[in-house]
């Protein structure tokens, strides 16, 4: 009996402690909370020093910090969080570096299918474009769908005539032609023809999450998909709660890797519904979605996310990930490689 | 201090009382767990006395009797629930009166694009079509994409391909041609250009949950989409965690209802996640999802779902839903209106 009482005491004292504990935390949250935010991916993979070249290696960091930069400038200016989403990865969309836009890779026809979506965390409102081949910005396009609109989702030709009639910039499928993306098709043929494992493979989607000085956040994704991917294949970039989520009580976030392991696991909701529902901060919720759920499903890939409270997180479970982040009063900071 | 301490041993109290409360529910659930169960619905929407004639009543009982009976059979011989999902929902897909498979509503262009998915929650594979205009069952395409492709979703010409190449039947477009449909079509079009509101549309879409005697649950659904649906929209029948889930931690999921507010809450998935982060019942998770979160924001529709106990739940907030459940021993319940 009496370790019982003993043991009721011990109960309440842990449970006085942590009650405590939360207060400090939470206030330490709001006091800290920047005017706003930003984060951007450019893809993770298998990222190495031995896998790039030091000049190449700095051409991507020169790009993401020139695609941050800009986004940061609209948010500094009061801009809102959806316009500095679009902007920022409309620079990226824009750079062949990335497989996105006018770096996008080839599918197996040889054609290029390109996806995004967008999603607006103040009114929960979303769009996305999947399989579209002419639209030179595809971020754009699934920011007209949300805005003008009734649905979420367009697919093909309809989401390329969507687009034409808001009187987006449509351009001849062969300017996503480049040299380097159709000889990764070609190499990618040869190794399935001898049956050998890509191991170079490298994930080249774009994302970007922001939160503007309202505290609204957003999130956008844009990807052309797998490098001879086939069949229509459309991976997790346009699908909501997949590659893409922004909602103000918890936070935005835009995903990038293998997209069927994003799409079954709902990647991007799990670490919005894990803050809402089990209390977790967004570093908890993003590190045990990546690091844990799927890498023990061999799913490889990270995410970009920003909290309401303007906490940034950038998890991967691969060996690295273009990304950047920045502050107001700081300087864009990029990373590339797991350890710096 | 005498109140604090008595407020102490108050919470005390309060917590043996509710872990007590706890255990004696589990052990009800474990105990109660039938051997099998299933779940079907063949769309919500505004579905009265007023709005359907007897005759017109009974056919849909009878062909959701069917249906549902075929998929208990497959479950009482010791059959997968993706078996029993699979074939019940080609039942539906075959029959004109759900928007489905013959019966699919007509897009904007006058043709019929459908959608379906199908999950595992045993391995938490999925796989999808979206858009596809000559597969006679979407459902089984769905199923083939989830086990014999690499990728969970395919759209269009590409899911058509892939489909043909698995040796699925494949029809002529005009299959899915319909008088009843393409009415549909002209009085919406009708009202379009009256710009009149369209107060009699019914969702025909149609899902199946079920439960198998290995303890693994499934979900699928299929659907023709919106009728006068326009730019390849897609809804959220094909989206993985909107339109369906399923995982034996927690509960499978299909739902039907006004597709862009499903995928924007990410329906499906998010009852499993109050489930297994809220500790909420099936009941209630799905009951607040429907009938909180999606009728505050005017998103109407419904589910039907089956926990890992065997637990069958099937709220809608529109005034009917075309629903059946059955378990062992018992009959196929069939229900259509709210009050039954």
């Amino acid at each position: 009996m009496k370790s019982k009482i003993y043991l009721l005491f011990l109960f309440v004292l842990m449970g006085l402690y942590s009650c405590n504990n939360q207060l400090e935390v939470d206030e330490d949250i709001i006091t800290g909370r920047p005017e706003w935010a930003i984060v951007i991916h450019g893809g993770a993979g298998n990222i190495t020093h031995e896998s790039i070249t030091p000049e190449r290696e700095q051409e991507y960091r020169d790009k993401l910090k020139e695609a941050i930069e800009a986004g940061a400038r609209v948010l500094e200016n009061g801009g809102s969080s959806l316009d500095a989403v679009e902007i920022t990865i409309k620079i990226l969309e824009d750079c062949p570096l990335f497989n996105a836009g006018k770096g996008a890779v080839f599918s197996a026809d040889g054609v290029n299918e390109l996806d995004a979506s967008i999603m607006d965390g103040t009114t929960l409102n979303a769009g996305a474009v999947a399989g579209v081949t002419n639209i030179k910005h595809p971020i754009s396009a699934a920011r007209q769908v949300m805005e003008n609109s009734k649905h979420v989702m367009l697919v093909k030709e309809g989401a390329e005539k969507f687009a034409e009639e808001q009187g987006l910039e449509i351009v001849d499928p062969s300017y996503f032609y480049t040299e380097k993306r159709w000889h990764s098709l070609q190499k990618a043929k040869e190794r399935e023809a001898g049956r050998k494992e890509d191991k170079t493979k490298k994930s080249g989607t774009v994302g970007c999450v922001a939160l503007d000085k309202n505290g609204n956040l957003a999130a956008g994704t844009s990807t052309g998909g797998m490098t001879n991917k086939k069949y229509g294949r459309v991976g997790d970039s346009p699908v909501i709660g997949a590659g893409t989520y922004a909602n103000n009580n918890s936070c935005g976030v835009s995903a990038t890797g293998h997209g069927e392991y994003f799409i079954r696991n709902v990647v991007a909701y799990d670490i919005s519904a894990r803050m809402l529902y089990l209390g977790e901060s967004l570093e908890e919720a993003s590190n045990i979605v990546i690091n844990k759920v799927l890498k023990e499903q061999k799913g490889s890939g990270g995410v970009v996310a920003i909290d309401k409270n303007g906490n940034i997180s950038m998890p991967f479970n691969t060996t690295g990930m273009f990304r950047a982040l920045m502050k107001p009063g700081g300087k864009a900071e990029v990373y590339v490689f797991k350890e710096e």
